[in-house]
């Protein structure tokens, strides 16, 4: 292989105006082939003329202040559900507002609330017929007549938002007093496209100097209603996912016309859960996203278009205003982005941004970001801080994704200025560039070796949400552990969903299906497992010799007498409280902590399984299911044969080196490949081996925050070496 | 009032043969006025002539051996589910009896099984036609054709039951080794009652001394179904009031011709859940209960008839066989029973034969039984045996519930021989029975004093399942826990169904509502609460003044958005998982264990509520939900103004003293009673007082098993009495 020059290019700098000696120096010491403008920030002639490429970031729908404020008509809408209220009378006014904060919120009684609204006796779950309700536009309120006393009732109702949320956000979190409140403006009205495509010109010529126009992100942010109590319920309803905030009566027409139905304000609401991604989407949504997606590619081009004109590139940060945008759909490549940006804190979100398609270049912007408290309020630049320390340990959670897929540059983001007085930070900055442009050129080589199977996470959405189940880790959610754990072992992984399955059957490679989740989640699947051939392709698949991981409540869906619609595969069920006069299977429960297995080999003896708040009422139906793990008689790692197949369940899952370890012999074992275990591999559980074949490395990263010794494994597992790793620390063996 | 003698009468002693001095002198020394023949004991003319009354038990439809299995055709039957099969092929073939035990069941190949049977393919939840599969009766299996690769297929059939329930059991578990195996014949059929008429009157001519006959119970066992597996599944299905063992083509004809529509296998199969009494019911399955009933009735008052006209009486033992007799229904009284017999471990039991209307004498058979090991295989009559403390123990559970409510005699159960080296438990059952004397005579004085509301109980079951929830205690089923604290607290209770409430709304006089159970149970009610007529009738009560209590999942039921049917009454909800997005308003968290209230007055400081495994995911809507309790940010006690009434929201519950006191005051809370609060009362919660205005008696009990001081209130809480109390004591106050 050539010798890569690891000292420069591929890192992106935040550049900060009054710090230009700074920015050049730490440009030079990084290796920084391009610099960005913050926002607000203009960079000076110095670093303009320093021979790097200029990143400039813009988010168009809120750059048309105060026109945006000045045409309300034109400003994004959503559905919002009012808050119930219980009829004491035969008629029951309701307050449209009551409980949201009217700074981001205003009724739109413009368009017929008769035609877009509804109302809703919750009691009964039936629509209020439209002539017994109306709406006062003077008072805020919708009025009911003929209402049951003790019924509960809602209102769907279309409003504008008058502020954008991130702007808000930023605003009440720094206090940034009497500044501009940013409204954003609809894109889909004709009118603001013409205003927007106007800007976008003015600006492309006002920008002679940037190279790299760096879209924050396209039109439509994530959806995000605040409640008027910010100390007590500020988030009403937040999904990095849902499509809520962009509706609009024009948008709901364009539907009609192009998929021949309309839809209606519940098909947004929901009964007040509207459509978190957490939850099975129905078909009409997905429409929907259809559409809309559609929608912002269209127009989305069109800005892009313009960009390449200037003899510009077109990047879009995978951030707040990403709705429509989908980097997974097999559509994003229309858009004609020449980059992809993803800010990463896991190593899930690393996959995430190498796997979009139709995209040139990808990068990371890393963490900590350059300000003086972090995420948590902790002090980062600031005194009591340590960020030489965070970037490790941001690093190493990052890195574990960087080695098993191809990322292009990595970049950091916030005030430059700030890091002057750590060196430290500085100093390591510059051997993590170095450490990154290393994997880099071993993955320019070739694909780093995998298990000679793939593994299929089947979840409500498939691909769409690959390596992601809505934005950032959220706690509780057993998915993105897996991922998590997922992201950095050598495994090829897909993402399917039911209509993948429905569609062309499990695919082609794959030797494991991984279902994870509680009941009724899109991440287990919720109503898709009503449809029989679901339960019948994944039955036959295990039948046949292949393998299922099941953890939480896979495959859940209420049947009589049965919750997983797996549950003769698993070799065991939960019993949801309607089996209490049901006899339970005594299985034979392990000795100690684990029974002995090839899945618990590395398990540390006399150490309980550590699950999170992991699943109860689990019932083994006979012996057949060998229980490797338990807790108050409920099963919590069981293997189990099926046909010539065979299942592993795990009553839940977390994000640990045993749990990792656990879930890569699960996958190991369930495909029915234990004795190809133990190849290109690392010992120590703190510690992970990614072997590139092309380059003859053996890459081996300590993602643990004190040195560890491991043993690694070469193509024969009886050949082995010794390696030290130094805390964060990572070796490269040529082998 | 008059002195009643505490020395003698209302004791049922059981006579042992070969022990006839040991029965007199203990008859004498216990006062006993009635001496039992135990199973398969001859009682001696001694005591037959010892001017004491005699009991004889009598277990009508195993009482005819070997008749019964000869004739296989008039044996019980009952509707099973084959195991689930996962077809392979296109055909597939089940064998019926596989993991059932086969000396329990045979299949009934006999009646038509395509008239009787069904085939379900539960994957896709149908039925397959009838000309899809075949029975063969050789091999003891159904065939069915044209089954679909990985979905799973399951048989219900008929099975005759070979060998009754309780012999069986006791066979097994005592080695009976070539004892008879008994089998049970069905009295729905004409033959088997010509039979047993027939043996009635020769048996009552056969046993001129016996005074009362006491059945056990009549014709029906409670549903206990056998798999093969002893050691690791002998109880494929049992339940205490499922009417599933009284199933026949006979009783299913005369149902049809009764109501009008026929009865299908799936009715009783119900997926392999059948009819548990902890599920909700269907309005077909009490019809077939109404039915049972009836039949019951009619033929078990020809029995006891036949036992009147030989001048005895006819006393029931509310035991196995009880199905179809149901002591809390308003048709009990049609048998025409002079006595009801409950053998009691808990004070809700005995509440329950005091509920029962319709019969003369109500007697407890109290525990331990003079049986050498306890029924937790402990040691009780033998070396290593305090059966004075297990009496004491048991004697402080069962009368918590005979100071509330009038029961007319006592008994003992089991082999006499066996107390004669425990002098000391001699003696103690001596004092246990004046004691019991004593409280009998102040009921006979008049009611005790109780709260001035009624609290009303809401199940699926109502009144019919009053001061029970499915016989004995079952762990992690809260509405035992709750009962029995309820048992022992001076507050009226009285059971309501749903269907009473959409009939007659709350009854008068009922200040608080009490929900309490999981999610699709029969305690919360499950399918009841999609009628929205109860959540509007419930509403309406507390927004008019009434209280509600609601403890685990009250008035759960799948809505868009909303998992209790009240949670607006209750100010708050669970989230089962679909409102991860929505966001949880931050209530006001207590500062200790428990924020200050009326409720937790008396809750020790400083330590946490224990609900044994109570429910988490709750969250409040706004800030009018007081907070007394919680543990990772879920409330587990909230109280709440509703419209002029009131609610309180227990997240689990487990019978305590602590917990008891909690649930008293939450009550009066409820109610808006607090004002009334302390008369009469005892402030340590491990005592309890009791007060008969008639007899001017504080009675004062002390159910801890170490000594207890405690301050009593008399009529105006200010005035106040100290009362010590040895361990397991009472004290009774003139006042």
């Amino acid at each position: 292989m050539s010798h890569p020059d690891l000292s420069h290019g591929d890192f992106t700098l935040p550049g900060e105006a009054g710090h230009e000696q700074l920015t050049l120096r730490l440009a030079e010491q990084w290796g920084a082939d391009t610099i960005r403008d913050s926002d607000g920030t203009q960079l000076s002639p110095e670093i303009l003329q320093s021979g790097r490429a200029i990143y400039s970031t813009l988010c168009l729908v809120r750059s048309v202040q105060p026109w945006a404020r000045e045409h309300r008509e034109h400003l994004q809408q959503n559905f919002l559900m009012s808050f119930p209220v219980v009829a004491e009378r035969t008629r029951t006014t309701i307050e449209l507002l009551a409980g949201y904060y009217t700074e981001q919120f205003a009724v739109n009684f413009k368009d017929s609330p008769q035609r877009w609204w509804q109302v809703f006796d919750r009691t009964t779950g039936l629509e209020v017929p439209k002539s017994h309700w109306r709406a006062d536009p003077r008072r805020g309120t919708v009025s009911i007549s003929g209402t049951r006393p003790g019924h509960r009732y809602t209102v769907n109702f279309l409003a504008y938002r008058l502020w954008e949320e991130i702007s808000m956000y930023n605003h009440l979190t720094n206090g940034w007093g009497d500044r501009e409140h940013l409204a954003a403006v609809d894109p889909m009205q004709p009118a603001v496209q013409k205003v927007l495509l106007a800007f976008l010109e003015r600006w492309l010529d006002e920008h002679p100097a940037t190279n790299v126009v760096r879209f924050t992100s396209m039109f439509y942010n994530f959806s995000w209603f605040w409640g008027v109590d910010h100390a007590r319920l500020r988030d009403v309803y937040s999904d990095w996912g849902d499509y809520a905030m962009t509706v609009s009566p024009r948008a709901l027409n364009l539907f009609r016309k192009r998929h021949g139905y309309a839809l209606t304000s519940e098909d947004f609401v929901n009964g007040g859960r509207y459509n978190s991604t957490h939850n099975p989407p129905s078909r009409r949504y997905r429409d929907y996203m259809d559409f809309v997606h559609d929608f912002v590619i269209g127009f989305g081009k069109k800005c892009i278009e313009r960009v390449h004109q200037h003899g510009k590139k077109a990047y879009v940060f995978y951030d707040d205003h990403w709705i429509g945008v989908e980097p997974s759909s097999p559509r994003f490549h229309e858009f004609g982005f020449d980059g992809l940006i993803k800010c990463v804190f896991n190593a899930f979100e690393v996959r995430l941004c190498a796997h979009a398609r139709g995209v040139a270049t990808k990068e990371l912007r890393l963490h900590p970001y350059l300000f003086p408290t972090g995420l948590k309020g902790e002090p980062t630049f600031k005194p009591g801080g340590n960020p030489a320390l965070d970037a490790k340990n941001f690093w190493v959670d990052a890195r574990r994704g960087i080695v098993r897929a191809p990322i292009d540059r990595i970049g950091l983001g916030g005030y430059l200025s700030l890091v002057e007085a750590f060196p430290e930070f500085q100093e390591y900055i510059a051997g993590l560039a170095r450490e990154f442009r290393l994997l880099k050129s071993f993955h320019a080589g070739g694909r780093p070796w995998v298990a000679p199977f793939k593994v299929a996470v089947l979840t409500a959405w498939g691909d769409l949400r690959a390596w992601t189940c809505s934005g950032h880790f959220t706690a509780g959610i057993e998915l993105y552990e897996v991922v998590e754990a997922l992201a950095g072992l050598p495994v090829d992984v897909e993402f399917v969903s039911f209509d993948d399955l429905l569609a062309r059957g499990v695919p082609k490679g794959v030797n494991v299906v991984l279902n994870c989740g509680r009941a009724g989640s899109a991440w287990s699947g919720g109503h898709y497992w009503a449809d029989p051939r679901i339960e019948a392709v994944l039955t036959n698949f295990v039948q046949r010799g292949g393998g299922l991981i099941g953890i939480a409540e896979p495959s859940a869906w209420p049947q009589p007498g049965q919750h997983f619609k797996l549950a003769r595969v698993l070799g065991l069920d939960r019993d949801t409280g309607d089996r209490v006069a049901n006899g339970k299977f005594k299985f034979k429960r392990p000795l100690g902590a684990f029974g002995p297995h090839f899945i618990t080999t590395d398990a540390p003896a006399g150490t309980a399984l550590d699950f999170g708040k992991d699943v109860d009422g689990i019932h083994v139906f006979d012996g057949t299911a060998q229980v490797l793990a338990e807790r108050s008689g409920s099963p919590r790692l069981v293997a189990h044969g099926f046909g010539h197949g065979r299942s592993v369940y795990f009553s839940g899952f977390k994000y640990t080196p045993d749990n990792t370890r656990l879930l890569h012999r699960a996958l190991y074992w369930a495909a029915s490949q234990e004795q190809g275990w133990g190849r290109w591999h690392s010992c120590n559980v703190r510690t992970e081996a990614t072997y590139f074949p092309q380059s003859g490395r053996l890459v081996v990263i300590n993602n643990a925050t004190a040195p560890q010794h491991t043993t690694v494994t070469l193509a024969d597992p009886k050949h082995k070496r010794r390696v030290n790793l130094d805390a964060h620390g990572i070796a490269v063996l040529e082998v």
